[in-house]
């Protein structure tokens, strides 16, 4: 069979799977202590579902069978998020949640784009949110804030690096842009998030191109590039230093003071309002969150999400929510890249058990299945070859333990060469060893 | 959002979702106790290899960027199994794999079919698989069976029905069918795949029209009925009497008896020899699997597998394997559409923090941050509601215990009524209520 990788289509090698089961692994647990449920999407969706929702068409991977009959097939695609999925799950089984409903889902999720350093066209996602039926109090930005960054210090246990979780408010920036005069607010907010990219001078230009002022120009990368201390009371001063007079980015204001409050308050300073934060889906209607991985700011955003009011409808009720989502394949290819995070063997097997001849293969297999029964993760030699060479196909794949049947049972620990007598009905390999452990280099 | 539900594409609710993840999990722990490593696969092959695999074309997914320009992607489609995909990943990695290479993979797998009762046109299978370097012994084929006893033996704790393993080789057929004049193998082994559907006359039909005489169909279908107790003297038998002798068939007889001796020496009688199986895929070259639930055997196969000796090949290195494919979503229409299983609740939550006033949200906060710092998944409740409320949304999750802040701390058992005083540095639910349950019905 001819080598056929396809670029943008990452793979990986049992121990680099190890370590991306264990981010997995790692963002589950925090949405579970937070009560969300996991659930799975289909990975395709009717093609206009996917273009409904703000997504560029040429980024959709189309499928169709092979052989269809033209036209007798609805066109169906592969999902580019995991947020549109759920919206239209949300809508089809309304009548059987419970509101407010908390799912998470950790999904594949495709786009044909150009691959680049941590992007790829099929990349996993990490994703929770939560969604009321008619209304979702503001407290669920703010955990969702929290839970990004929960889910996160798991990871650094692991070695990824610490975050930072920039929070800002489309009410606050569309109340702005709109007293300032412009439009087209998803084109100025377009513009805003190429500001770390092009820098402020592209930025006016296409600011002005969307029909903005000079001084309206200057007064939205004032805005962007903001620092603030006192959120609420430096916004204050802002929109009356330019007399904007606006009831939504005064409402925007008071809900990211709260958003970010709310969440510090539990998890710290990891959380501060950034108001340079634009993101490119335009279903978001409030909070807005970005997540950069400290020191590899670069690499661009490794989590998202925020508040939309407007996604999921059934009938006349309306479902807002409001949602994060991790980059889990971004964060693999940097850890991997950068070579911070290791696994200790890729076989779940703690303990090789050694074949004397092929005759006694079903004495090697009976203590491997006493071993099994009392949980113990094991495999038997595949060959009767020379211990030493058993012991070398152990220590490839890094199982720290081959056991031994002679008169007696023996078990080595092939790292230290230290050898000694074991008992298949009572033996236990040390803790850290039951398990393939994960955690940072060094 | 309209209603765009595909047929053919199950999707679960939460609690249901529970009960698949628990499926999931019995297989996942069955093959890492046996030392198979997990991986993952792109769900993307070029179509050319898919159909190189023995697969009808109208049942692949073709994929393609929605506005791709004409011809400049690579033809490519989705996977329709994952033992493909694996053996295109054990070509492209082999100088980075340990041999035998023993991984397992669960992910779902993409079939144009028309949807039927378990059938469907995304499905989750799992797959565990061996495979050698040049050679691969047979006592890994015996392994497998005993690993799908093993994984369904898990199941069975959680009401999945108990399964009957049938074990089947090529040689055998092959050379049987050889020596009886057939040329087209697979022919014949597609009319004896019918056997069950469309009965012997049909499938007599079928064998002369291939070119076999009136003997040699009745005498392969005297072979696929062949109830036996000791396979190796019976079949010797059955090719004395019919004066065959093959060398390739009596190798095929010898791995039989090995393989059921061995599998059935660990787990019993749940495997035995079934001369009629012959599955679809043409790769197969030694023992062929087919698992059946007892009393769903119009289901048809929810699991099978078998030896395939020139799947993987890397230049002029073959890696011969044998594997099995565990048929989960298949598994999951029979237990929930026959009520088998049933999963305590849908959310991981196992207390809801009630809420006195908005004013006081923070405190709850902080018992549910205490709770989750000790590894117990809770809620807060979403609005401060009345109690009596608070305690019916609890209820229509299925969250057993309702934690109130007075004076003191007490918690709820909404179940019996029973409340009593907790703390939140101390109090620990009940072992059987920390984590969704999921087991059979009554």
């Amino acid at each position: 069979m001819a080598k056929t990788s396809l670029s943008g289509f990452p793979e990986w090698l049992p121990q680099q799977r190890a370590i991306e089961r264990a981010l997995i692994a790692a963002l589950a647990r925090a949405y579970e202590l937070h009560g969300f449920a996991e659930i799975a999407t289909r990975a395709i969706e009717p093609v206009s579902q996917l273009l409904a929702k703000g997504e560029t068409s040429k980024e959709i991977y189309a499928v169709s069978r092979l052989q269809a009959d033209a036209g007798k097939d609805a066109e169906l695609g592969l999902h580019f998020d995991l947020t549109v999925p759920f919206a239209r799950y949300v809508s089809e089984r309304a009548h059987e949640l419970v509101f407010p409903f908390k799912r998470y889902q950790i999904q594949p999720a495709w786009r044909g784009e150009r691959p680049q350093d941590g992007r790829f066209r099929e990349f996993i996602q990490a994703d929770a949110d939560v969604v009321g039926h008619t209304t979702l109090p503001l407290h669920y930005d703010a955990e969702m804030a929290i839970v990004i960054a929960e889910g996160y210090a798991r990871m650094a246990e692991l070695g990824v690096p610490p975050v930072r979780i920039g929070v800002n408010n489309r009410k606050l920036s569309e109340g702005v842009y709109r007293a300032l005069g412009a439009t087209d607010i998803a084109g100025v907010l377009a513009a805003v998030d190429k500001l770390a990219k092009i820098g402020p001078d592209a930025v006016t230009e296409m600011l002005l191109a969307h029909g903005l002022s000079a001084h309206g120009a200057q007064c939205v990368l004032e805005l962007a590039r903001l620092e603030s201390v006192d959120i609420g009371a430096d916004l204050d001063a802002f929109l009356a230093r330019h007399g904007i007079a606006s009831a939504l980015a005064a409402s925007g204001v008071n809900e990211l003071e709260t958003v970010v409050a709310g969440a510090r308050a539990e998890v710290g300073p990891v959380v501060t309002a950034d108001l340079s934060i634009a993101r490119g889906l335009d279903y978001y209607t409030g909070s807005v969150f970005e997540t950069t991985l400290v020191g590899h700011e670069t690499l661009g955003s490794v989590g998202g999400g925020g508040r939309y009011d407007n996604l999921a409808r059934a009938g006349s009720i309306s479902y807002p929510g409001v949602g994060v989502s991790i980059g889990v394949s971004r964060i693999m290819s940097r850890i991997l890249g950068a070579n911070l995070t290791v696994a200790s063997r890729g076989t779940p097997a703690v303990v090789l058990v050694a074949v004397n001849s092929e005759e006694t293969r079903v004495t090697a297999r009976a203590v491997a299945r006493t071993l099994r029964t009392r949980g113990i993760a094991c495999d038997v030699a595949p060959k009767a070859d020379k211990f030493g060479k058993q012991i070398r196909h152990a220590d490839r794949l890094g199982i720290p333990f081959v056991w031994f049947i002679g008169e007696g049972h023996e078990v080595k620990d092939i790292r230290t060469g230290e050898q000694f007598e074991a008992d298949p009905d009572t033996w236990t390999p040390p803790s850290r060893d039951a398990n393939i452990f994960v955690g940072p280099v060094g």
